[in-house]
């Protein structure tokens, strides 16, 4: 049975050529976030990492052929899992992006990797490692 | 115009009370792949992290009334998109997970969060930072 997604907003940005991946982009867009979802937005601020779940729109439709790539700046075939190809069995993208400024609907964002009208699934805090979650915190310990 | 998912696998675990976050999980279980994907899961090793995109399959629909909420811990309500609620606008998960064995399709790991029977929409290198992309390489210095 199939998922059905929708998107929350879309990608902007007037750059042209993208770096491959947000790792390496130094790229500026924003994020604009449909109206119904403005209160979601509260506490995104300037400064944050945040994870963007978008949908390779443009990408072709997966097959087995693409179940092993031979990606940019590698010599051999690696599993699509273990890479960040745009053609997936589902084409789900992740960047990590740094939020430049946030005025209502609209995040400006810097190291995307995702082009013009790219469909926005998900925004979620950037969680570096354990017990780092927001709504984390540490049991109180007993008092002996 | 929706967007359609499909499972690549499901999770497994008989872990009965799971820990609200990966972050905080010790919990271990198996994500158990479709046969048909069997190749794309080549690379995948123990000792690596991987990111898991899921499907929150059990999760209530989501309305206005969940665009803020004060998470477990927390005192004060806050936006959806900066925690880590499994009511959102499009009900995907993600979990950060250590391969302890990769067999076949089958890959034990450790830190899970979902629920058994969970679906899996995606596998994703994890890349910690800048310039950390399996397929990226440092541009060759000119030598001069």
């Amino acid at each position: 049975m199939a998922i059905e997604m929708n998107p929350i907003g879309y990608v902007r940005t007037d750059v042209k050529k993208l770096p491959r991946h947000w790792s390496i982009s130094d790229a500026e867009g924003t994020l604009e976030i449909d109206e119904k979802y403005r209160d979601g937005l509260t506490d995104i601020e300037a400064g944050q990492r945040i994870i963007v779940l978008f949908n390779f729109h443009q990408s072709s439709p997966f097959n087995d052929s693409y179940l092993r790539m031979t990606p940019p700046h590698r010599s051999r075939e690696m599993g699509v899992f273990s890479i960040c190809s745009p053609i997936r069995p589902n084409p789900i993208g992740l960047s990590v992006v740094e939020v430049l400024a946030a005025e209502g609907t609209t995040l400006r964002v810097r190291h995307i990797d995702m082009r013009d009208g790219t469909p926005i699934l998900d925004i979620k805090p950037y969680i570096e490692g354990r017990h780092d979650c927001p709504s984390y915190t540490e049991p109180e310990t007993p008092s002996s």
